[in-house]
């Protein structure tokens, strides 16, 4: 009953075994590899456009080094005030960006609105030099509140960046689970929407380590592997990235994981409401859940080996806010995660 | 007969199958796992001291990073010409260490002597702005010209470094090889020697990817994980480079992988002497070969499917200069070097 | 009538004379001549204490300078959402520290309390590396709202950060007003209160471009110099702004600078109330007034030549906020305005 | 008889009655004053073509933030060995560029030669990333041998840089000497020759503190106002500076103190040559003087307080390199060095 994170799960069969089927044998290294060409391709069928992939090590480095092929002297970027960029990656996306503010915007349900944005923006009017210039928007999908942004959304905030014509990154590090929610296609919430960098996250859904930044617009990638190199990011045995998506993209594979993930996430959070101890804080889109429950349910979980995270009830407010005897709890769930697991925990629960 | 580099090789068999051993199951993210915490302890044992180490996913990450532990304000750090750090890591030093400067000095074989480490401080005076202050030395075990320093030579150079109180750090992306060569001990040429801060390298040797930060005095490491984590090289999946120092370190393994490396390149030296044909750069001490040979051997070695390198004879002076219709190579062999294709190349190239 | 900023007027009279009676003769560059050494030993006279005091040559330097010199990886500072360094510089605190966060809190009249400090810093929790590390409390004195932080609030806001054990810094851009409005002496609103640093300005209060960065406990602004060469403030005449520190100082005249500007502000917000017309976003405390006025009025006093900013009424709420034809503006009063300016604009205001 | 650095002087007549007839009046800050838009509309008949100009505080900065406009991700600029971007700014041209390294290349006099460049930049290929890009060329004019080259040779330099399409930078802290020297104009020396952005510096030859960055080609100073105000450099009251200008540009005022200096340096190397003790290190081209002196005429010198600086006799070969007895000194002069402190110096210097 391990619910603190998807990251604690290892490397899912199909990718393991990619990962085994390409430990052998001299290929070049730095990224000259036919398997790392080829799966690269693969990414280009799969937004069915010419996209520029890099591999990166990490979540943190995808969207800190995806921000820098974009930044500005003085630049501010724009996000949700839960973002991962704003709040978790230990100022990354500052340090690589020379400095750049990620502003945290406020927005129900961990989504910005237009409108918030497009506030935001103006407190920064061009040409005004102490309060930097524009430089960016990200957005989180599926959100650091487990919500997914419907491709209309997207749109939406992306045409107020793109009226004062700034990037627009996704950070997918629960891309997949959120794909599968939307019901909509890779292109539908990411290019067609207006998104021009992806950060294409592969860790928390079976991989080892593998992380792709994905650039929808010809050219503006021409000086990642730069950027990338300086910071320390270019692995020179490529071919073990490109091998752990070469088994994650296979078959569907990546889909498979993911639906599993929200499936089990949609029947924990149905579990929990009709329980009638819980409610939740926000609504389940994708493979996470966030319920607000009675202190002395918590404590019982724990007793039975539950391993749960209390969360910070940021921007709750009226019933859904934790009351006195009352937390609010991240329960993520994973490829990994068994329905035994869920059931077991449901029950406990309940009591 | 690839000898293009050490890198185009994969995983050696004890590596891939600690990694596939340790994909299933769940166990906290980013360094909280167990067998993290077991694979750190067993470094403390290989240098018989407690070290503290950190995992990153490049040679490059390992070397900046390190030296960004000890960075100044307008520092500068004394390593070799013809050094990693020094030119083949697009500034990464530079970059991760706040513009410090990485100054190349002279030395015959690839390698520093105290006499020039002494003169090139000199020219940073303690107080004097303008030049900057004195930083660090990094010395680069083996060589970029595959040779390997003595525990006295390490012993000689620390010493200046020390009198200015400066860092000492060991770029070991190849250390296992510099290692077996030196028929000493891991804490030999390195701690007992004045070193203070190591990159551990296991990529080149038969590990995916996977490098360690290891820091030999209590307390400087302590702000590693930050600095780590604000250049995005925080992998969340700690397992599964510790899954691979296991079965890197385990039996001796990562030795045997080095100790063969070696005796390729020594095989392959000696049987190009004998040749007649060529002449060696620099002596030969570890896995990388430099001979000079005629331009038409290397062309029929091309011919017949070598996958072999030039390198700039930098430093080459009179007899070991390349003449007109000569070529200075680079040929490195690595755990996955087979007799047959040194053998097959040095009859290809004895015509 | 200009009332947009002190940083109109140019240098007042004892600067100008002061400067110019050391423009000719050779003395030694960077600080080594004995005008620099005496004017810098003025300042342990005026803190009552020995302090480390370093030129630079802007406010923005001065603060993001301060900062740089106790900086951590993933670094978290802590001040007012209205501050200076917050709002106002282009990110250079944020670049001149490598990618440190400035975080932005609320409270009322532009002033941090102990309680918003303490639950911000709550946030980031000692060891938790996706949060980053605190690293800092900034304190603008005056406040960017024109009001003035008494010794004990200073005392009750430091004790907070002292918890944490980071630094305090005042970014004293303005001084001098706040000096004069405290009632205090120069220690007792800096060092005595639990200030470690301040940004000592001169440029808003009668200077040319003279600042200081002065430090108050021994050793810690050794790498200052350093810091402060790395990003090009280190001024070769260091006598030209050693000379209008001179001047400055010589007879309280900095002070007798600062009791005018302040009583201009009185005079203005005493009459903008009494106008009936007008009312205060926030107490008048220094050098600044912040009247909601109706828009007829404004653009009345526009048509009589007035040079009028109007502000963001951030924070506002209620009877403050301005209504439909109504603006907030920010007036600003220096050495230079004079009784008549104020005068003329209250009766123009008063229709 | 000081002859240790042209910035131990002041302000020269002109400059400080400028600075005092400005000192008074409300005027806009950050630049939006009419002295500041009509000084820089000056540089632009100056050089005889539509310049953006810029001002800063220091040369360092003018240098840093000039390279700072074209940088890129693991770039290499390259300069003189002997060059103060290189030597002297105490990392500011690395720190401020994100980690670019300078290069410094050998070459006689001080000066650069097209084949040295060019086989420096081969060194660097395009598309490799280990090695960075080619991203700069930075020439000092005057140099710091106290040369000048001519209109002719930087042509030639500039065409290899243009070649690989790197920027031509120029520092020229002694502008104005070099100018002189040239006989030319200073477009000649410039934006005719290649140069695409110069540090033009006041402070050396006249002025307190004033140095402009020009851009020569339209729009390529775009974003130098972030980079600027982002490092600390936008100075509020910039009037003092444009004062500064005014009278440093008015009838020639900068070209006569540069001759002045100029032919002070001649007069004292002559003087030196003739007495028979003294032989020249390099050619005096512009306002300093290299001469290697017997220990005793140096001891005798300074013993009648004479201010000389012994020089680092870096590239000094065969007869030009100091002695056992001898040493090598800077003799810098400025608009203040008079010819009876010449003259003194060369009497005592005879003996």
């Amino acid at each position: 009953m391990i619910f603190a994170s998807d990251n604690w799960a290892g490397a899912s069969a199909p990718v393991a075994a990619a990962l085994s089927r390409h430990s052998t044998g001299l290929v070049p290294a730095y990224g000259g590899d036919p398997l790392t060409l080829s799966v690269k391709a693969r990414f280009s069928e799969l937004f069915e456009c010419n996209v520029e992939v890099f591999f990166v090590p990490t979540g943190t480095a995808a969207n800190a080094l995806a921000l820098s092929a974009y930044a500005k002297p003085g630049g501010v970027v724009f996000a949700h005030a839960t973002a991962h960029v704003a709040n978790d990656e230990c100022n990354a996306p500052e340090f690589l960006t020379m400095g750049q503010k990620i502003r945290g915007l406020p927005g129900a349900n961990g989504k910005l609105t237009p409108a918030v944005l497009a506030s935001a923006m103006a407190e920064h009017p061009d040409g005004d030099l102490n309060s930097g210039q524009v430089a960016g928007l990200s957005l989180t999908q599926a959100t650091e509140c487990g919500t997914v942004y419907t491709a209309k959304e997207i749109r939406a905030l992306a045409d107020v960046a793109k009226s004062r014509d700034i990037v627009v990154h996704m950070d997918g590090a629960r891309f997949a689970n959120a794909l599968i929610s939307s019901g909509g296609s890779a292109a539908d919430i990411t290019w067609r929407a207006g998104v021009d960098v992806l950060s294409f996250g592969g860790t928390k859904n079976g991989c080892w380590c593998a992380e792709a930044v994905i650039f929808f617009n010809p050219g503006e990638g021409s000086q990642f592997r730069y950027l990338s190199k300086r910071a320390g990011h270019i692995l020179s045995k490529s071919r073990f990235v490109a091998a752990q998506f070469e088994g994650y993209l296979e078959d569907g594979h990546w889909l498979d994981n993911a639906r599993h993930a929200n499936a089990m996430a949609r029947r924990l959070a149905d579990g929990l409401v009709r329980s009638g101890f819980a409610r939740l804080a926000w609504p389940v889109e994708a493979n996470e859940v966030f319920p607000v429950l009675p202190t002395h349910v918590i404590n019982r979980l724990r007793a039975e080996g539950a391993v749960i995270r209390e969360w910070p009830p940021a921007g709750l407010e009226g019933h859904t806010a934790p009351g006195a005897d009352e937390a609010l709890l991240r329960l993520v769930c994973s490829f990994a995660t068994t329905e035994e697991e869920v059931e077991r925990f449901l029950a406990l629960a309940a009591g």
